[in-house]
């Protein structure tokens, strides 16, 4: 199979990584939720070339995951802000800090600590049901297919 | 820079990136917790040419995220099993799939639901606090940096 033929197929995973699965991008957005807002705030961190960042912003953009919007008039000058779409990813992000908190530290530990300013605690995100609260684990979650529910209403 | 050089960076993001970045890797994983073990079964759902898959899933063996065992032994065949480093990562694509099916589904709506097992409902996977229990938002989190707790310790 070839990538450009990923997001075509009936799988949220795949659908999901044919707009956001490219490395660089999910670390475009890491700085987007620390804050970046300006190509050269996202060019300082990531040393990408002018051209591969431009094309990533842009991508994004055409995803509606960031919004460009003109933060001054002269010269004209842009910004990217997260849409709603785009904050929605952030359990994947948090979801990425917290594992490579666990497993990619090494000995000096993580490089920053997450502190969850509502309750003033540090904080490790952790993913639970919606319904009940207990954490999801993977063998905990069965698949109900939207062809067996018609199936079963017939 | 380099891709080679993102696991160096102080970012537990980047550091996990450099592991799991891969988005065919991240689909590797996918096929892993809905239950494929052997070379054939991931083969055959990702259409990947048999040295891409097998360069991916070696890689993935010496980061310890997946476990190669015999399961057969004439002829010896391998299966791939998740370890704990490798379970631990099912809160990223369990909030790729809840990202995917509220953004990428279209008319038809989510390819399958998630049911939890332990309390019979469908659900959406949340992400809350570890300490207080409420939903993680971006904008409520603040990073503590280990060099300003030992400025602050001193």
């Amino acid at each position: 199979m070839r990538w450009q033929q990923i997001g075509h197929l009936p799988c949220s995973v795949a659908r999901a990584l044919s707009v956001v699965g490219d490395r660089w991008t999910l670390l475009i957005l890491r700085d987007a939720f620390i804050g970046a807002r300006r190509f050269d705030h996202f060019a300082a961190s990531l040393k990408l070339s002018p051209h591969l960042l431009s094309t990533r912003l842009g991508k994004l953009v055409d995803e509606g995951i960031l919004e460009r919007r003109a933060y001054q008039s002269q010269p004209v000058r842009h910004e990217y802000r997260l849409t709603d779409k785009g904050r929605d990813l952030y359990p994947v992000i948090a979801s990425l800090v917290r594992w490579g908190d666990r497993w990619m530290s090494g000995s000096d530990g993580p490089p920053a600590r997450l502190v969850h300013k509502t309750c003033g605690h540090r904080t490790t995100p952790e993913l639970v049901c919606s319904e009940c609260r207990e954490a999801l684990r993977p063998r905990d979650i069965a698949f109900s297919f939207q062809s067996n529910e018609e199936e079963e209403r017939s």
